[in-house]
């Protein structure tokens, strides 16, 4: 892997589980060997869609390790790091830079409301324990915390604090947060933003759960992004949008799971409570599949 | 005014109210002027910034008949129809017509939810009421109904009803309406949203407060996004921003009503009990208002 | 009428008006005979259940005529003022005097977010304007504005700011603003409060719509209360708290309409784009009226 | 312990631990002794107020030996089980019957929002895997998940699921709760609930962090209830109710750690990054416990 920044396209992994609880490893490895080769920049094992919150340790390290040896260098793995404590984050985090990853991808579980000394004094200390460089994760819809403009350009002056990726719906925040961090943080979108905006804000790419099922039509509209290729972009991005409408209807993980399925990966469904995807959710995953292929196999080459 | 269909930069107006009820029409009067010298392409009276739900049906009538008299016919006056019950939303409508108004638009006030299936039917008997073509306008942030895609998509099926302004601060939303409505509505954005990247998705303006302000720069803007200059777009683009970052942080009336009196239109303040904007707020203005006049100077001709 | 504080049940009368638009003053004076001769203590028109929200100033003004006359200085008549402007409610608070009323109880409508320092100032301005007896009015459910418990202590110390309404479901909130008011200030409950649990506490009585299907187990409930029957009290509260219940799963207005046609009040249905109470509803209504008669006929007496 | 059901007062204990991370048991032994001393008639570890959320498993575990050992069958301990996933949950119920605990008071965390089928679902697997008698836990404050009044009658037919507390606000909901379970479930009360209110509807007790701090005048206030003494009752409960106003302003644990440090308990500080108590909120609690032990030494005998 070269020493490049992280940019472009990096799917959030599913965490396939048996429900006996075992990570099924084959199924995962193949999924990265085929997204590596459908162009993708990077890999994000424990996101959000990875059910980072419905595994055990022992579970989420051995999906890392698959990942990181699927990989193999070729692209960044960057991997989830959330807890509710600064104690746990920190001992997540050094094992993850022992398991191999490029960077992690931290986020603050709460129960009771953190004041936002307090978040800071977590990412700082995150930063602190690892010489990876560190991509901060902020969910308002997900998390009880959300990070003030002020916490983030305080964080952007610690060195290895570079990215910053942001799941909320409000594209004008990540406006407010470029204007504010002046280079020092990168901004990766979500599913929850129009990529091609993202993009022709300032951003570097984006993190979402989507690019898992439709890897080479999102590497398509990053490139056509990348080369200020505007109306191919939107092209494609008008097409790809239907499946961030999908997954912000259902729950993530049920939703690239169930999407995942029919694609032949036989990743199974989400831990209980969650609930598998419904026949109709299926069936409109499927739909949206067989539409997207052909279109964007012209689109995107 | 041509029988073009309405884009570009709509701003919303302030309406100038004396202490004792008294609409002050001539600043009214010459702010339109002035906004239409620079190049807006439309005029909005009532808006949430022209104070609509704090001002009696009397002063309301007369703000309009300003704005008509001032515009004169140069560009289009769409003007704010708001209420909670389908009579008095009719009655407004049809008494906007007769004022000469090029359309309305139109929001639905409420104090207990309503069904949707009531939310529909209060727009299409605005519709039916008049012959002016109606922009829909939403805002969650303010009201306590929202419109779904579904009703959106069932409402652009209403001849009349060809435009909708969104104020969520959720763009992803805006390309899911387009997607839907398949050109039978336009969209315009608010100031909650990112106009540049509105413009990109298939947008067609934007109504907004900010633009009272900074109305050249606006123009200029709206001009590379017509004509796929997106870096210069951009460049214009990140410096208004902070306009709508202000908006965004206090009062919407009070804000663009401080900025309008340090642009020597003595329009007063907000009606009360809203409040004037604090001494700090109209410092942050004053000073965006100083830095973005040269520059914008430049990158708007 | 004696000069007694305010005490005891007060229902939130309907406003019965016709789809043309006239108030139906016949059935909405026999409704009020009705309560008084039922024991009821006051009378409050243009509550949240009177849709003070959906009423043309002109048709308020009839119904608190209609009220005033029915009860013949019986018991007080205490009308709703609500506004969004400090000149509006002031206007109203007058005329409310003017015709007739022993007091008023005032809430404050917005559209943007108030602070506190404005809304203090709405309300002290309207306890200026007039010698009546005011009630404070905080719907956190369908305003913008809450007064915290500070703003209500300030409120306290004005005279002829003599009680509180709180219509949170936080029974804990009233016991909190007793605590802080020392007398000044009596308090009342709401329907989404339990009635002898805030008696029980030191609440004055009660104000809300399902006193007008259940006047008179509303008054055995506030008897017992008053004589510290608890257990005669709890007997019949448990019975009535599915009035409540039922109240909180629908549109208000709706519910009480559809209530008393069943009881043989022409009162019609909620001014559009509200909607009637649907079928499923109304025979829940029904179900529990006929549940509810006999049984507390006895418990009542 | 007598085979009696669950009823009074059972304290949220705080969770003692120190910078490195040991559990402090001998300071949390000695807290036990105490409370029960003071007559309290149960224990519960690892409820909100015990950071059930900031602790690891071996922590969680050595915390409930160290209270088992305390109360030593005296009075019965009811511990926390709470986890995102069915399987996590029923490995802890399992393990806290094994620990000689006597219930547990069950909680689903939730990252995703969970459809109610698999709220329902996880409740009863944990029901199913122990013989231990269950309390339901509802925080919508704090969790994303609410049970429906139908899910909870559904589940009052499970038979040891015996319990449930709620720590909504609305006491009405305990009302219909009560009235729909028939007598299947008891209701305990939150520090969010006027305890003697609860007691009145037909509550059982109360499971609140305050009765850390003010364990004799809790018991006192349950047996004036108990007995029907509502007016003395009143004069404790007034008192008291300060208490809970000030944990609803800060962080519980903070708040409880703060008073208990106070009373010469050294429990140290809640888990990082949750902060300390502030000097202010330390200055408020030490005046309230200055004032409350004098005063109902007398009210309280």
């Amino acid at each position: 892997m070269t020493e490049e920044t992280f940019h472009g396209v990096f799917p959030y992994l599913v965490s396939p589980v048996s429900p006996r609880g075992d990570v099924m490893g084959d199924v995962l490895h193949r999924l990265c060997l085929d997204l590596v080769a459908a162009g993708v920049h990077g890999l994000t094992p424990l996101g959000s869609t990875g059910e980072f919150a419905y595994l055990t340790w022992a579970q989420r390290r051995r999906i890392v390790e698959v990942v990181v040896s699927a990989s193999a260098g070729r692209v960044p793995v960057v991997a989830g790091v959330s807890a509710t404590t600064i104690a746990e984050a920190v001992r997540q985090a050094q094992e993850m830079e022992d398991l191999g990853c490029n960077g992690v991808i931290a986020m603050l579980e709460s129960y009771f409301p953190i004041a936002e000394e307090g978040v800071v004094r977590y990412f700082k200390a995150i930063a602190a324990a690892i010489r990876l460089p560190i991509v901060l994760y902020t969910n308002p819809a997900f998390q009880r915390s959300d990070l003030s403009l002020g916490a983030i350009e305080a964080l952007s002056h610690v060195p290895n604090i570079s990215y910053i990726k942001d799941a909320s719906q409000n594209t004008g925040r990540l406006l407010s947060i470029m204007n504010r961090v002046g280079g020092r943080m990168q901004v990766f979108a979500a599913s929850s933003h129009i990529p091609a905006c993202v993009m022709m804000i300032g951003g570097k790419g984006w993190m979402a759960g989507p690019a898992c099922l439709v890897p080479r039509q999102s590497v398509a509209l990053y490139q056509h992004c990348q080369r200020g290729n505007w109306d191919a972009a939107m092209r494609i991005q008008r097409q790809l949008w239907s499946f961030n409408e999908i997954f912000a209807a259902y729950n993530l993980a049920a939703c690239i799971k169930g999407g995942l399925n029919q694609l032949g990966y036989d990743v199974g469904v989400p831990v209980p409570p969650q609930q598998a995807l419904s026949p109709e959710g299926l069936e409109r995953i499927r739909r949206l599949l067989d539409e997207i292929t052909p279109t964007t196999r012209d689109g995107g080459h």
